[in-house]
């Protein structure tokens, strides 16, 4: 793909300083993009390149300075960044086809322009709204549902009556649906619960691959729009997460905890269950939550904490053993000052 | 389904306090249940909630006092309560045919009633048991077995020699029987160990979504009677699981340890290998088990430490900083005491 | 298989001590082996069954000394065991035929005797090696190749363009070439970053069960020859793991971080992201590495430290209320003191 200067600052909603007529043909980061390539500084740290790269044009923030260099300048350049790479690689058509070699109930209702491929096992009263893609070795439960532009990987299962939005990536490997993890103790013995809800997804939610999210017990788990979960994450029943959050790899959250709009969980943090988290929280890396968090709370740590409260605890852990021994040693000295007193007030008063 | 609170009650060994022949249709939450609704108290918080409540009926402690309510007094609400919602809501019955579609080879021996979805793959020598049912995408490897009345969910993997007792559950994308994680060193290299063993997985396991049991080295690794899995455990080659055991979300077991009878390891938890817990020990979650423990303990932390104690101690962590600003004034008020004291010591001594 | 000893020593480059005609069928353990069998000592503390084994023949350290016991001496025990294993126990041979139930597109190119099984997709322009095996349910999207001797799990995912080496073990249920979790904020909205990059897999890797490998955002997630990793390990978008490495079970990488040769990541460790780990470097269970580490350094504790001053940290983590109480009464009796010395100096000043 070749396009000017100009397109693309169109695209971008950015200002160009420099040659309009430049041509772009592709993007690559700014210490490798040669002749006929734009870059990108969306770090400071990386300003310095500016002067140096060989890209044909840079986008960058509206301050940038740079006398000689083709610039688009931009609010936030790093979603311009985005926005570019995805204009110069649109993502690749599917066949709009329905595979022979996938079994589909006689009931689906299938929207227009939907690919299904083979492998794929449709159950009883489904529905796949239009432009839904779904590869192989798919199994989607009866009475499931599947809302437009969809795409659903490889190897997903997705149990029955579970409903998917508008717009929503689910990477392979994802179970949605299984049973979540409830057991009544009949003296020793443990007594299933039948989990009887489902799971709804809303629009635009990204869900990593080899996820667990489980269904209801009775109503239903439920993550909403916007929310974006990377690889590895367990969602437990219940669970209810807000509009554009973000749990990081290997989370989990247990069942019945409600997390708030825009709450970011970082890499293999957790939550204990029936609580609730704010909005605008955000939960450090190997966090274990314990309890409910107030709007905007930034925390870390196992049990939680604040998070400043808990760099400066962590910057203390490793003088422990010091602190221990200076102690120990401390409580000699008060000792003996103690009867180096009583020997001096004894001599005072014979 | 239409059912009297007689019928109920029979079913759930509770004794009526009310109108026997009050209509039963459905089941809620205490909060939501209208009429004709069973509802059901097992946490004493919800206790409140008898009094206001609009079902037709609830589910109570034997103690329970609530006059005008059409009671059922049980001994166990809460497994009352699971009993009720699966009789309420039966499993849905399977085709008991095995689908054209799957392809199973041709000296696999096949019970009564059993299910087969298409697109399952079943090696030679496979034994199924009777009203076994097998969801799609999941392989089977040669000379497997899998008991009587056991729900196989979309995309297992059951690697060959495995066995599954009888109405054992093991949910969509769990691996059993991938090979144990050993090597031996060969200068800088790894050379890789055959793992040759299998996994036993015994009656009424359930095993949850996206797990993955290593096959044992030579021998087995072993899951005993009524033990259940959360999703995305991890449990290493030649471990022993007891029975009535729990395993919560993302906890990992690592190689030949072996659990008790009835313990309880909670989410985010790990052991390391070689060694054994005892019946009826409780691991907190998130601790790291890195020694033997005896029947009974309850442990927390990482390293695990008695549960107590672990929380006494993360309740002085936040402290630290503040304990080690106190030991440095303390430190010079010591020394300061240990100066004047000395100076006082000359004055008088001259 | 019946083979003599001579045969066997051999094969693991070991000296005989004692009747090199005697004739081995299989091999045990020290402690179960029996007549005809071979057993190994590899770990010092089993030395002691050495004298009592039943076992016809022992591989054994140089220095060991059993009369009448038939030896084979080695220099490296357990690798001579690990060896001795896989010639008694030659893996099975596959059918080296495409199994009709598969859906190959028409362009792939197939080298010699590869094995698919049915119910494997393998999109266009795919390229597989010699003796390739892909068991049931993989998926593998267009433009990937697979090298020779490699041997792909059942419910395998391997996406389009990424490459694996010769002789790799991927496991069941493993993702390769998700997307990276990469979201640029656009407002309170997330915009997806497109991952345009591969994931690139060397020779004599052997990847675990149910793992996920993103691909990069533009370049490559690269894991170099001769890494292993354990089950549900996750490795993030462009992360290089260098040669000889492993990763535990459960452990996660974060995006761009690269690993050294011979580094280990033990169970449920993890790293942030843009971090650089040396070679030799060993990461101890559950730590969380928070910034670089030079070659051969050895750390435990999240955020990591020396794994020396963790150990001394860990031991000292019980006794913190133990301390708190101490500092309280130490304050008290300073204060008393410094009270009492003033006391004193008001009464010796009139």
């Amino acid at each position: 793909m070749k396009i000017t200067l100009k397109e693309i600052a169109q695209i971008l909603d950015g200002e160009i300083d420099g040659d309009e007529n430049c041509i772009i043909s592709g993007l690559a980061g700014i210490d490798r993009a040669g002749p006929g390539e734009i870059t990108f500084v969306a770090n400071p740290k990386y300003a310095r390149y500016i002067t140096t790269t060989q890209a044909s044009a840079i986008v960058c923030a509206a301050d940038t300075v740079a006398p000689g260099k083709n610039l688009i300048k931009v609010s936030n350049p790093y979603l311009a960044y985005a926005k570019a790479l995805r204009f110069l690689n649109p993502a690749p058509k599917e066949s709009g086809t329905i595979d022979p070699g996938a079994v589909i109930a006689d009931d689906v209702k299938i929207g227009d322009n939907v690919t299904v491929y083979p492998f794929v096992y449709i159950g009883k009263g489904c529905c796949l709204g239009d432009n839904v893609t779904i590869y192989p070795h798919c199994f989607i439960g009866k009475n499931a549902s599947i809302g437009d532009d969809t795409v659903v990987e490889p190897n997903v299962t997705i149990g029955e009556r579970c409903t998917i939005g508008r717009r929503v990536i689910i990477h392979a490997g994802t179970v949605i649906g299984s049973d979540g993890f409830g057991f009544a103790r009949d003296g020793a013995v443990y007594y299933k619960i039948p989990q009887l809800g489902i799971v709804q997804i809303d629009d635009d939610v990204e869900i990593g691959a080899n996820n667990t999210i489980d269904r209801a017990a009775l109503e239903r788990t439920w993550i909403k729009r916007g929310t974006k979960t990377d690889n590895l994450v367990h969602i437990a029943h219940n669970v209810i997460i807000g509009e554009d959050s973000c749990v990081v790899a290997q989370t989990g959250i247990a069942g019945s905890t409600k997390l708030g709009d825009r709450v970011i969980m970082a890499g293999q943090s957790a939550t204990v269950g029936h609580i609730t988290i704010g909005n605008d929280v955000i939960v450090g890396a190997r966090s274990g939550v314990s309890a409910d968090i107030p709007d905007g709370q930034v925390v870390s740590g196992a049990p939680h904490m604040p998070h400043m409260q808990w760099l400066r605890m962590t910057g203390t852990l490793k003088k422990l053993p010091d602190m221990r021994r200076t102690l120990v040693r401390l409580t000699q000295k008060v000792e003996a000052l103690e009867a180096e007193l009583h020997k001096n007030q004894e001599k005072e008063s014979p």
